[in-house]
């Protein structure tokens, strides 16, 4: 095997992703998804600290990726619009991953640690969006509500956009959320 | 030792908490909460299932009445107005427990274990409102968007009231939470 693997790491989150749903996360060994994606446990380890990690870390670049576009939105937009730019930037960054998406939520679904742990992650999520708005100087508790109710309407339309039906793109069903979300608000 | 312990769950909680935050929680052991309390095991376990369920024992009782009162708003109330109510009564079973919930973040905030327990319990909450939304009728996502933003505002709204040199009432905390929540929504 040569040491370099084009693609190792998708390749070893697909393999991951197989024996999760074939065997069960917890029966699943580091091992057993390496000589699934042909690969050695050597070059597992270069890619994902553990086999829970193979799930978490697109959560960590979601989170990234969102705080990054709040925090560059026009200095001139309100809180709720530096939230609509990061929401924009988290449907982008989705395109073309539903199936996967899919298939990872089964897993979580399916084991309560992994459930707590996304619970920690979108917690994650909420703080580092609210320092994100706190640096665009929004003042306290409107940076930390703006933050909670980001979260809110990043999961309840991914929720949505992975559902069984659902063949809508993520910008609309994140767009639509945003938009409920606002006229809920307004009392409707 | 008789039978009858007056305010046996109220004295194992308070020893628990002395406990807990002397030792810390993983130091604590049952036997050394119902001691502290002039108790037996026996009586501990009569009143709570683990150690931990002192801590959040209180958490089902928030969600059950939340939810109550959520439900039981005026048919005609709207989704965020029910909503309103259900933060009213939550107030309301939080007076004169601040210095008790304070001591309780402590020993929480120091435990990640804890903290994800935490993190269980509000979105446990989360759905429990959301199920309750839908009984009136309201849809989805609006259901759940609404039972997200409630939660929001409660965690954020609590923060306050725990903090440390926070002396107003819990209920005007939590209604200038959602005030705050519906003019950044209003893009404030």
């Amino acid at each position: 095997m040569s040491r370099w693997q084009p693609n190792a790491r998708e390749r070893l989150a697909e393999a991951a992703l197989e024996l999760y749903g074939e065997r069960g996360f917890e029966q699943t060994t580091v091992a057993g998804i390496a000589g699934r994606a042909g690969l050695t446990e050597r070059t597992f380890f270069r890619h994902y600290t553990d086999k829970r990690e193979v799930l978490f870390a697109g959560a960590r670049d979601l989170e990234e990726l969102f705080v990054r576009a709040v925090a560059g939105a026009p200095a001139s937009a309100a809180p709720i619009d530096a939230l609509a730019a990061g929401l924009e930037a988290v449907a982008e960054a989705f395109a073309g991953r539903r199936a996967f998406a899919r298939r990872r939520q089964a897993v979580i679904a399916a084991n309560a640690e992994l459930q707590e742990r996304e619970l920690v992650k979108l917690a994650s999520l909420a703080a580092a969006l609210a320092g994100a708005l706190r640096g665009r100087g929004v003042g306290e508790p409107a940076a930390s509500l703006t933050a909670e109710a980001g979260v809110a309407v990043f999961k309840i339309g991914f929720e949505r956009w992975i559902g069984a039906d659902e063949e809508r793109d993520m910008a609309p069903l994140l767009r639509e959320s945003l938009a409920e979300l606002r006229a809920v608000a307004a009392g409707g």
